[in-house]
C-alpha cells in the first residue's frame, strides 16, 4: 500500500571531515521518499521554488514516487547549510534560508486522501495537525519532529503527538521532549502522551523501540567510512515505514524487522554525499545487509548458571 | 579453572543525581573479583593499606575469592572520589589518593602461577608486564589500561597489547590509543598490534567486540534507574571473563556469550552504590537477565524484498 509523506524538499551544502558538496539536493521528503520506495510506492508533498531542476524530478521520477502533492511556487527552494565534526553524530547549522518553505501549507491532492500509511516529516505540528484533517482513516501515522518545535510549539506538539501511532525522533529529543535523562523513563512519558510506539535514533550508536511491553535495542551497523550523515534519520524512518507498509501490519516481529531495515537504510545512505548511494542502491544489497545484522547480533540461549 | 585478577581495592567516595557514599569498598580488583567469582573461582592480587576493615575482607570471602595475594601493608588504602551528572556515562575525577598503591608491586603467590586466565587491571602497562612475567603460560590474558597509560606511556602499554589475547577498555579510550575517530577502523589498528579480541565498552550504548571476520554489538540493558555506574566497566570484565574461564572456549559462541554475561552484570551493578547489589546477587537473577538480552534483541530473518 502507498505511504503518505509531508516534509521538506531542499538544496542542502554539507561539509564533512572527507569532502564538502554544495546546493546537492536533500530534505526530510526527498530522503524518506527514496528510501521508503524501496518497499511500498510513495506519495509526496512537499513545496519546491522556481529554481528546482528538471534533473531532480527526473530522479524522484526513477523511483515509484508520485509527484502530484509537489508543488512549484514562485521563489526559492529551501537551502539548509552545515558542518559535521569527526563526530559525526552531530551537524552544526551554518545557514538556513527557508524561502518558499516558510509559507508550506501542505495540500493533500485527492488521490493520496487514502493513503493508509502517513509519515509526518519534521514539519511544523500545527501543520502535520492540518494534513492529518485532510486524510481518511489511515491504519497508521508516523511523525518526527525536532528542538525547534519543542521549544517554540510544545503544546501544539503534545496535541499533534496525540493523533499520532509512531514517533521518530533522536535521543537528544526525546531527552529535550520530556525533560528526562533516562531513555527508558522519557520513553515510558512520551507514550503517556499518545503514541503507542517510540523509535529513538541514536546515530552511530544505534536504535532504540519502545512498545507496550517490549523494548528492542539495535546497534548501528559498524562502517568504516561514514562520509555524509546528513538525512540519515529520514533515511531510516523511510526503510521503516516502508517496510511495515508493505508488510501492512504493526505487530512486534514486523516492528523489529522494520527498525533492522531503516537501520540497514540508513547505513547505505551515509557511505556518500546526498542522494548519491541510494539512487544506485539494489534490493540485493538491502537483503544482504539484513542478513549481515543478524549476523552482528545473533547470539545462543544460555542455561549454564 | 580459576581466573588471577591484578588491580586495584580502593575507598570511594561517590556523588551521583541520585546520592552519594562515602569510603566505601571499590577498585578494579574488587568489582572484577565478585562479578567473576559468580562464575569461576578468583585468585586475587592488590595491595590495601592498614585502615581496611576486616569487614570487607569478610565480604570479598563470602565468594570464591582467595586472598592470599592480597598484600597489606603499612599505610593507607587508595583513595578515589568521583561525581556523575545526569550524562551517567563518564565521572569527573574529584579526588585520588594513591597512597600504598603508588608503591604497588604484583607478587604472584606460587599458588596462583598456573591460572589458566588472567585479567590486568587498569594499573602501570610495566607492571602488567611483570604479572605476566611471573604466570607461567596462561590459556589466555585480558588488559585493561586507561587515559592516564594511553598518553603517559603509550611505549610500554604498545608492548603490553603485544603479549595480550583480549583488551577491554572504552570508546573514548579506543579513539584515544589510535587517533581513529571510526571504532571499527580503531579496532582494526588495535588488532594488529597484538590482541585477536578487542571488547569496547560503550556504557550506556551498549558494546561491541571486535575478532578476526566478526563483530558482534550488543545494546546497553535499558533500565530506568542508574543509581551509580561506578565499576560497571571492571563488573562488565568481570562477567566476560568469568563466563569464559568457566567454559574454557573462546570460540565465536562463547565469546558473544560472555559478552551478554558481562552486560548483565555490569547492569545488576549499577543498581546500587559500591558492591550493594552484586553481593545480593543470585545465579536465578543472572539467568533471568540473559533471557531478558535475548528478548531486547531478537528478531526474525526475512526475505522478503
Amino acid at each position: 500500500m502507498s505511504i503518505l509523506v509531508v516534509g521538506s524538499v531542499a538544496f542542502d551544502s554539507v561539509k564533512t571531515p572527507f569532502g564538502e558538496a554544495t546546493d546537492v539536493l536533500g530534505g526530510s521528503a526527498c530522503y524518506f521518499s527514496i528510501s521508503a520506495s524501496f518497499f511500498a510506492p510513495v506519495n509526496l508533498v512537499a513545496v519546491i521554488g522556481d529554481d528546482f531542476p528538471q534533473a531532480h524530478l527526473d530522479l524522484l521520477q526513477e523511483f515509484p514516487i508520485d509527484l502530484r502533492g509537489l508543488q512549484k511556487v514562485p521563489g526559492k527552494t529551501f537551502r539548509w547549510a552545515g558542518e559535521y565534526g569527526f563526530a559525526l553524530n552531530e551537524a552544526k547549522t551554518l545557514d538556513t534560508q527557508l524561502n518558499v518553505f516558510e509559507s508550506f501549507k501542505p495540500e493533500i491532492p485527492a488521490g493520496y486522501r487514502n493513503c493508509e500509511y502517513v509519515f509526518l516529516g519534521n514539519i511544523d505540528p500545527v501543520l502535520q495537525r492540518d494534513v492529518l484533517s485532510q486524510v481518511s482513516k489511515p491504519k497508521f501515522v508516523a511523525c518526527d519532529t525536532m528542538n525547534y518545535w519543542i521549544t517554540s510549539k510544545l503544546e501544539e506538539l503534545r496535541k499533534t503527538l496525540a493523533e499520532v501511532d509512531i514517533l521518530i525522533i533522536n535521543d537528544a529529543e526525546s531527552r529535550m521532549l520530556t525533560g528526562q535523562p533516562n531513555l527508558t523513563k522519557a520513553a515510558r512519558t512520551i507514550c503517556s502522551w499518545g503514541p503507542r510506539i517510540l523509535v529513538v535514533k541514536k546515530g552511530e550508536y544505534g536504535v532504540a523501540m519502545y512498545t507496550d511491553g517490549s523494548i528492542f535495542g539495535a546497534p548501528a551497523f559498524p562502517l568504516e567510512e561514514v562520509f555524509d550523515p546528513t538525512g540519515a534519520g529520514d533515511t531510516f524512518a523511510g526503510g521503516f515505514i516502508g517496510y511495515l507498509a508493505k508488510r501492512g501490519r504493526l505487530d512486534d516481529e514486523t516492528l523489529r524487522k522494520a527498525v533492522i531495515y531503516g537501520s540497514v537504510m540508513a547505513s547505505f545512505n551515509v557511505e556518500d554525499f546526498s542522494l548519491n548511494r541510494l539512487k544506485r542502491l539494489k534490493h540485493s544489497e538491502i537483503q544482504e545487509r539484513y542478513r549481515q545484522f543478524q549476523a552482528l547480533t545473533h547470539f545462543e540461549a544460555d542455561h549454564s548458571l
